[in-house]
C-alpha cells in the first residue's frame, strides 16, 4: 500500500527545521518513503494506490502528548475552580472508577486526541490494561503505566497494589508494535520509599521507562523539605531515578539543583510540560527555558481531561509562548517553530520514541497530521509556525495517519465511530452514578 | 417575523446568572420578547415562522470584543516574534495602506467574529469610513473609530489629520443603528497635549466616547514620567479624559492611584483587557482583579490580528483564566461563569451598549450566539459556564444573531459568502505588495 499526500506545506521538524513549502509525502506501508518538492513529482511513475491533495495544507509530523490520565474523560467541567480539587474531588471519586468507564473513557479520548492530531501519547491511570486494549483497537501509539499509589485505589483494595498489576501488565504489553507499558508511580509524596525503590528496581529489571508526578504541588516540596530536607528530585536521584528513562510530569517547582541533576542524565530524565493544567490551577509556570538552555528535553503534555480539559495541543502551544515570553519579558524567546518542535520532536525525544516517530523523515514510522488553511482562522499564512501556534485549533485538523494507517479523514474518524463512543461512554457514565451512589451510601 | 430557538441551555448573563437548562427563547423582528423552561413552551400557539432545534447546544448572548483593528488581517502570521514589531513592522507597512485593502480586511475579520460568536465590537483603525461601510454590509454592532496620530498616516498626509477626518466621520454615521462613531486617539505619547486636548473637546462637542491604548508600553510611561512626572492615565484626566465615556485599552501597566481615579468615574472609564495579546508581546497581565474589585467595568478584547492572531473570544476567556489564577495563585479566582460574565455583559457594559446587548432578557436587542456540544471537546458538560472557558473554542459556534437577524447558521455566514471575502482580500493584499513596493522604492 502506497499513499501519496501531495500539494502540502511540509513541516520537516527535522534538526534543521527543513521546510518544504509546495511538496509531497509518499507512505509505504507504516513507513515514510519520499518527500520532495511538487516540482519533482512524476505521478505517474509513482503508481500510488491512493492520492489525498493537501489544498496547500500544512503537513506535520503527529503532535504527541507527553503527560495525560485517558480515563478522566467522565470529570471534565466538574468543579474546575475549586481548590485543592484533587485531594477534595477527583481521589473520592475515582475510589469509584469501574473498568468499563475506564474503558468507554479511553476511546473517547483517544478520538479527541486523533481528532486535534496528536499520534502518540503517555498515560498513567487505573485499569491500565483496559486502556492498552482501547489504544490497540484504536490503533494508536502510546507509553502506558498503571497508577501505584499508598493506597486503596479502584481496581486493587491493598494500597501500592498498582505494584503488582504493573508487573503483570508489563509482562502482557512488552513487545508490542505500538504500545510500550512503563511504570507510574503517583508522586514522590504519595509513595513510600521503599515502594519507590522497588520501583526503579522493576524498571531496570524489565527494561521500561518510569512516568510520575514530580515538583508539581507546594505540599509535596514542604513535605520532603521537612522529612529530608531535600527536594523530591534530589530525593529521587538517590534512590536511582535518574540513571533509568524517566518521564518527569510538571515540575513546576523544580530548584536550579534540580535542573542541574536532571541535564547531568544527558537525556535520560525529560520534562513533560503541562502549561495549561499547571497555570488554571494557579501551580506556576515551569522553568523551561533554564532547561531547555542546560539541554534538557521537554515535551508538551494536555494533563487528564479534568485538569487541562481538551485533549489537544494547539492549546497548549498558545500558552506556551504567551506564558514563556510574559515570564521572562522578551518576545522573541520561544518563537513560533520552537513551540511546534516541543509538540513533536520534543515530545518523541521526551517518550524515547524520536528514532521512529516526530519528524517527517525518510525511514521514519508514517505518524502524520495534516492541518487544513481553508478555515477562516487560517488567512493569511506568512509563516506556518506562527499560524499553528498562534491562529490554529483542534477544529483544523484534516487528516491524520499512525504508522501510515489513516485514522481520520476530512476531519472524521475512519476506524471509529464517535457516535457509537460518545454514546457507550455516556452510558457508562450513568451506571457509575447509580453504583458510587449505592457504594457510597454502605 | 418570529424565531423559536428551543432545546437550549439559556446562559442569561443576567446580574443573577440566570440559567435556564431546557430552555427556548423567542425573537421578534429585533428584540427578544421570551425565553422560559421547555416545559412551559406551547409551540402552536407560539406560532413563529421559523423553529431552531438547538439541540441542547448552549444560548448565550452575542460575544463583545471590546478592542480590536479590523483593517489588519493583510499582516496576521507576520514577524509575530520580532521585537518592538510595532515601529520597526507595522508603522511602516501602514504607511501603505489603502481604502481597498482596509474594506476587504474589515469584510474577512467581521466574518471572522461573526463565525466565532462576536456580535458587537470596537475598532480603532485608518479608512474607518470603509469599516463602517462593510459594518453597514455585514450587519453587525460596533462602536467606530479613525486612528488619530500625530505622524503623517496612510489617510492623512498631516500628521493628527485622523481628527478631521473623525469629525467628518461622526457627522456622517452618528445615529445609525447599529454603528456608534467615536474618537480614537492611538495613545497618550503618540500625540501631542493640544490634539489631546481637542479630542476631549469634540468628544463632548458630539457627545461621542473616546478610546485609546492606554498604559500599554513601558517606554509610554517611561516617557510621561520624565515629561511631565505622572502617569499618562493621571495626564489625561487632567486633560478631562476622566469624565468622558473613555474605553481604555490594555491599562498594563495602571498604577493603585491610576486605578483608584479610573474608579472614581463611576463607570465612564471601562477597560478593554486584551489577555492574549498583551502577554504574546510580553508586555505583562493588566491588574484586572484590583480593577473589578473597585467596581471598574472591564471587558475583552481580541486586540488586532497581527497582535491576538484571532477575532475569538475563547481564546481570550482561557487565558484570562489561566494568567489571572496564575498571577494570584489562586485557582477559585475568577471561575468560569465571571469570565463569560466579561465577555458578554463586561463587554457591553464597557462600550456603552449594556441597554441594548449583553445578556438574554426581554426587550433586550436579539445579539445572540448558539454553541453546539456535539462536538468531541464538548462532552461532558457539568457546568456550562466551564465548557465554554476551558473547552470550546470558536469552530464550536452553530449560530449567530445580530439585531435580530440570523448571520451564521450551520457554522456558516448567512447574509455573505466567505470565499469570496477571501478571495478579494487575497486580490487586494497582492496589490498593495506590488504598490507599497513601487512607493517604497520612490
Amino acid at each position: 500500500m502506497k499513499t501519496l499526500i501531495k500539494n502540502v506545506h511540509i513541516l520537516t521538524m527535522d534538526e534543521q527545521f527543513s521546510e518544504i513549502k509546495a511538496g509531497y509525502l509518499v507512505i509505504e506501508e507504516d513507513t515514510i518513503v519520499e518527500l520532495a518538492p511538487m516540482t519533482t513529482l512524476d505521478e505517474k511513475r509513482m503508481a500510488a494506490n491512493q492520492v489525498i491533495d493537501g489544498q496547500n495544507g500544512i503537513l506535520m509530523p503527529g503532535m504527541i502528548n507527553t503527560h495525560t490520565h485517558v480515563g478522566m474523560i467522565p470529570f471534565r467541567s466538574l468543579g474546575d475552580d475549586v481548590p485543592d480539587r484533587l485531594r477534595r474531588f477527583l481521589f473520592p471519586l475515582e475510589q469509584f472508577m469501574t473498568k468499563e468507564l475506564v474503558g468507554c473513557s479511553s476511546d473517547y479520548a483517544i478520538a479527541e486526541m486523533l481528532l486535534s492530531g496528536i499520534t502518540s501519547f503517555c498515560d498513567m491511570y487505573y485499569f491500565e490494561d483496559e486502556i492498552a486494549k482501547s489504544c490497540e483497537k484504536m490503533s494508536v501509539r502510546a507509553l502506558l503505566g498503571e497508577t501505584i499509589i499508598d493506597m486503596p485505589t479502584c481496581d486493587s483494595p491493598e494500597p501500592s497494589g498498582g505494584l503488582f498489576y504493573a508487573e503483570t501488565f508489563i509482562r502482557k504489553w512488552q513487545g508490542h508494535p505500538l504500545i510500550t507499558p512503563m511504570l507510574a508511580p503517583h508522586a514522590p509524596n504519595t509513595n513510600s520509599p521503599e515502594v519507590l525503590a522497588k520501583i526503579i528496581e522493576l524498571s531496570r529489571q524489565y527494561q521500561v521507562p518510569v512516568t510520575m508526578h514530580v515538583a508539581e504541588m507546594t505540599y509535596e516540596m514542604a513535605e520532603f523539605e521537612k522529612a529530608y530536607q531535600k527536594t523530591p528530585i534530589a530525593f529521587l536521584e538517590e534512590l536511582g531515578y535518574l540513571s533509568e528513562p524517566f518521564i518527569l510530569a510538571h515540575c513546576i517547582l523544580a530548584t536550579d539543583e534540580d535542573l542541574a541533576s536532571l541535564a547531568a542524565t544527558n537525556g535520560k530524565a525529560r520534562v513533560a510540560h503541562c502549561i495549561g493544567a499547571n497555570t488554571k490551577s494557579a501551580k506556576g509556570v515551569a522553568p523551561i527555558k533554564q532547561m531547555l538552555d542546560q539541554g534538557i528535553i521537554v515535551g508538551l503534555g494536555t494533563d487528564g481531561p479534568s485538569s487541562g480539559n481538551t485533549l489537544d495541543l494547539f492549546t497548549q502551544m498558545r500558552m506556551v509562548a504567551n506564558f514563556h515570553k510574559t515570564a521572562h519579558q522578551d518576545r522573541s524567546l520561544f518563537p513560533a517553530k520552537e513551540i511546534v518542535y516541543l509538540a513533536t520532536m520534543g515530545g518523541a525525544k521526551t517518550l524515547g520514541l524520536a528514532e521512529q516517530v516526530g519528524s517527517l523523515e525518510v525511514d521514519k514510522k508514517a505518524d502524520i497530521t495534516l492541518i487544513e488553511t481553508q478555515s477562516v482562522n487560517m488567512f493569511p499564512i506568512f509563516d506556518a509556525y506562527s499560524a499553528l501556534v498562534y491562529s490554529a485549533n483542534a477544529s483544523n485538523v484534516e487528516a491524520v495517519w499512525v504508522n501510515g494507517q489513516q485514522l481520520v479523514a476530512n476531519k472524521e474518524l475512519q476506524q471509529a465511530n464517535l457516535k457509537e463512543i460518545k454514546e457507550k461512554l455516556y452510558q457508562a457514565m450513568n451506571t457509575f452514578v447509580k453504583e458510587a451512589k449505592k457504594r457510597a451510601a454502605l
